[in-house]
């Protein structure tokens, strides 16, 4: 969004390669988050690895971005075929499984190769800004297509704020702006309607808290954050207008893989009868996986349960244990919720029923491919 | 249960008052746990006054036992009728709200009023035994109502470990003894069966990581601590046989007020076919409310949302910052969760439908009494 453009962008070129000068990508350090705002400005293809191996950035699409940025800043040093190819093996081995990030960086490989030597590095940075503006993009137009969602309930709603619960950082910081869950919400608290975000606190690794707490207050959206226990309370009492998450992977049966606790959610919604969207780029949607049963969910690891980081009284960052010694703990970081329980999918190309005909009609090319 | 009485009680008779030596209780210093083991010995009603109101014991059972023997210390001092009348009101304004408390300093000053000066701190001290004991058979009579449900779905599960997910801390340390959500868990594991808890961490206070992790540590039981997301992704995954928590008040209808996120883990339980018991002992129905709705709902400080207590790296017990600076937070304790998730309630006297029809079967002379 423009005005949080100005202040702090998630991901920003800093100066671009020329006469003699390097360039550089100014990202924020979002482990720090929400008690220090640190700056961190990427010059070298290991500086970024590092800045994704060590999640100073996450969410897919800002790792892709930030992935083809490190392209770019690798090639002034060698730009050999041999050379990109390493870069990329490099990039990809810091987040394995990230299917963004391999995408990006066969983009930028491609982009690269195609022109002649000496034309490579204005190439790389001219491809990783076009991925940064391309997902800047999408995530404009998912809000732009959740707009009238919200506009239709703040009218049925009255002069009250309008109600809006979110769950995990699906924020501007995952992306390279506006994000998806919250671009309709940034749309429309720019736009002067009065919305309100409840904001899950998302355990164990607390990103609604931390991020999405964070970068609501930055922009100045009014916000309050609660455990993850409060939401089906919240619903039963009319607090709660919709819900919005974002996903990391959709089935084409509109089956929704996201952060753990997001199928808890969408049952208290149906069980009120409170609209639960889920904003996607349309790259996320997997039109070859038939549902969501063939997802295999990631365990992490159990430390993110028995810790957590926090500000101590002395201003630092402390990590604390939570649980007895002698106790086990698992860490399950993702669940699926089934279609039946998704009110909508919102993408950049408008909003689908989560069903099989519903994202037919909207993406006929990609399904028709797929089939 | 016997093993876990030799090793601590939650609350236990030190010395009775006699031949010039004066009484003293023990109990579990709850607010350092899980961490440190700190027992504390209450020598006086103004030490159990803080015990209650500092909240080093907390559970309505728990309270209500530590008060009695208030009383019962308090006497010492003085057992006219005024200085009995002075020490309920002191010991009641420990927790205001907690009905069990005023009921049982109103039995204590009856017992003790009804007979002669000379024989109050007698009958003080029977009278607080006397209460104490009374908890710990309600709680023996839940776990021997609950067990032949666990044999029940034992038997079906086959060898492997009966999955058994609670919320929250209903277990020993809540009560004088055997705990109500816990006390089938403990005469399974006593008898042999093989069981395994999944513990929510239940957020914001994480009785259930701190406490019930805790207590199930101390008695040898099997169990993983989880964070509130993750039962849903659990019961959807066949790894949860069954639900089990505690309830601080049963309406008439069987809609019942637990902690916040139960009703969650009761549509998740509902959605999935997982049978989702209620334990309870049979004071805390209140047979005159209609339903769950007429429960006013207590919220409590925001800062338990924000700030959260853990081991530090150097070993003190350490409360740190989640939430940045700027952002506001609500903390709802409790939610209700209707009758129509609940499978059954559990109680001393046997297992309920939760329903009018249900309840009446089990108490008629209670129901009839409200009607």
């Amino acid at each position: 969004m423009s005005s949080a453009q100005e202040r702090l962008a998630t991901i920003a070129e800093v100066a671009r390669p020329g006469d003699g000068t390097a360039g550089a990508v100014r990202i924020i350090d979002q482990t720090q988050l929400p008690h220090r705002l640190v700056t961190v400005d990427l010059r070298t293809a290991g500086d970024a690895a590092h800045a994704i191996s060590d999640m100073l950035v996450r969410g897919a699409p800002l790792i892709g971005a930030t992935a083809a940025y490190g392209m770019a800043l690798g090639i002034r040093a060698a730009s050999d075929e041999a050379a990109v190819t390493n870069l990329v093996s490099m990039l990809a081995a810091t987040r394995p499984t990230a299917v963004n990030l391999r995408w990006a960086l066969d983009r930028m490989a491609r982009a690269v190769l195609g022109v002649a030597e000496a034309m490579r590095e204005a190439a790389a940075w001219d491809m990783a800004a076009e991925i940064a503006a391309e997902d800047a993009a999408i995530n404009r137009g998912i809000g732009e297509a959740g707009l009238p969602i919200l506009r239709a309930l703040a009218e049925a709603n009255g002069p009250r704020p309008l109600n809006i619960l979110t769950h995990c950082n699906a924020g501007r910081l995952a992306t390279v702006e506006w994000g998806t869950a919250t671009a309709p919400i940034y749309l429309a608290h720019q736009a002067g309607m009065a919305v309100h975000v409840w904001v899950d606190e998302t355990r164990p690794r607390n990103q609604g808290a931390a991020l999405t707490a964070w970068e609501l207050a930055e922009a100045g959206v009014p916000h309050t954050v609660i455990v993850d226990n409060a939401g089906g309370h919240l619903m039963r009492h009319g607090m709660v207008d919709l819900v919005i998450v974002g996903t990391d992977r959709t089935a084409a049966n509109g089956d929704v893989c996201n952060k753990i606790g997001t199928y808890l959610k969408a049952l208290a919604a149906h069980d009120n009868n409170v609209p639960f969207y889920v904003a996607l780029p349309s790259p996320t949607i997997d039109f070859q996986l038939q549902s969501g049963d063939g997802i295999t969910l990631e365990e992490r690891s159990a430390e993110e349960v028995t810790h957590i980081s926090g500000k101590a009284p002395d201003g630092s960052v402390t990590r604390v244990q939570l649980t007895p010694d002698g106790s086990a703990a698992a860490n399950y970081a993702f669940d699926v919720t089934p279609a039946r329980l998704v009110t909508g999918l919102i993408t950049e190309r408008g909003v689908a029923n989560a069903s099989v005909e519903g994202i037919k009609r909207l993406f006929p090319v990609e399904s028709a491919a797929a089939a």
